[in-house]
């Protein structure tokens, strides 16, 4: 498979480019499933070019480099992260309802994506020094939002005014951020209802009720 | 430096036997530094020897594999945890009283030793697999043993009926592992200080108050 020449028998651009979208989201979960399986290291972009039954010339077409692939699949895990963070961000509910709604809706996104939140947190090291730093000052903006939150549930006497907001915080993400850890899709809960009791823990325990 | 002969200097049994467990130990930090430093892969058997001045023949005498280094730094860590694990489990406190005991142990724990735990964590699959199932089985009892504390808790009326114990636990160890992931000992709060929030923040969420 060959891009850039028209043959005969070519289907429409826009259809072409659907074509063209499909094929990279396959290359995509196919690299995922292999790295979370088999490890990064273990992986080459040989097997996964075998994976997806590409003759050998094709690979680089779709795959110019196995560091590539895992900045594409940990971005695209981030860019859902992004969209309900942004659309939280901008709502005008209370600092309390936009703490549940976020970790409510970050712990079953963790569930849910098992493999690329499992990659992201394993194979983290894999990524170039840039790339981590692109990350990370993302991923600082949620834990600036949410300690924000926090202290304003605490000028407003719903959050304990001993709590330290940016410990809370930290405890927040490292519980939300470990569901990988141990969440199987066919066990005894599910996503839904690990981020309602997540949520629930956490907003009692700030609370002072 | 060879060990079996007896120079004429040979200091008594008991002194030498003191001096060998004391080179184990500068041999066991500094691996396990180089490796939180360097990463483990990274690093080789004769990086250690050299930054521990020792002769190129010496090396093995000291140094079986970096495998085994890499398993004895990490039991070395789980060796004290077991020790306060222990000790909580046989005391006759109440079970609240031991769930707190262990969270503000466990925390404080993991964030003053921060090598230790980071390597655990991070190293985790360098680890042959017959390794790794001796570790998750004593990590496991803990996790039983916290999750029953916290049935019992609320049998006895002092844990929200709603909870359930299992994701709590889950909850609570994701929370006390990742402080390895952003403690720094020069920072504004001791490891003694979050283990105590951390602590607070759990009990809050589980309580009935």
């Amino acid at each position: 498979m060959t891009a850039g020449h028209a043959a005969p028998d070519d289907p429409a651009p826009q259809r072409r480019k659907r074509r063209q979208f499909t094929r990279r989201q396959q290359v995509l979960d196919t690299a995922a499933r292999m790295f979370f399986e088999r490890g990064y290291e273990a992986t080459t972009t040989q097997d996964i070019g075998a994976e997806l039954g590409l003759l050998k010339g094709s690979v680089y077409y779709y795959i110019s480099s196995k560091q590539d692939l895992l900045f594409e699949i940990v971005q695209e895990y981030h860019q859902d992260t992004r969209a309900y963070f942004e659309r939280i961000l901008a709502s005008d509910r209370t600092p309390i309802e936009k703490l549940r709604e976020l970790i409510t809706t970050e712990t079953a996104h963790t569930a849910t994506n098992l493999t690329r939140s499992s990659l992201f947190y394993t194979e983290w090291r894999s990524l170039d020094p840039d790339r981590q730093q692109t990350i990370i000052a993302e991923r600082a903006r949620h834990e600036r939002a949410v300690e924000s939150w926090i202290r304003e549930a605490q000028a407003a006497g719903d959050v304990r005014p001993d709590t330290d907001p940016r410990l809370a915080t930290f405890a927040i993400f490292g519980m939300v951020n470990s569901v990988y850890r141990w969440f199987r899709p066919d066990g005894r809960r599910t996503a839904e209802e690990v981020g309602a009791e997540f949520t629930e823990l956490v907003l009692s325990g700030l609370s002072t009720r």
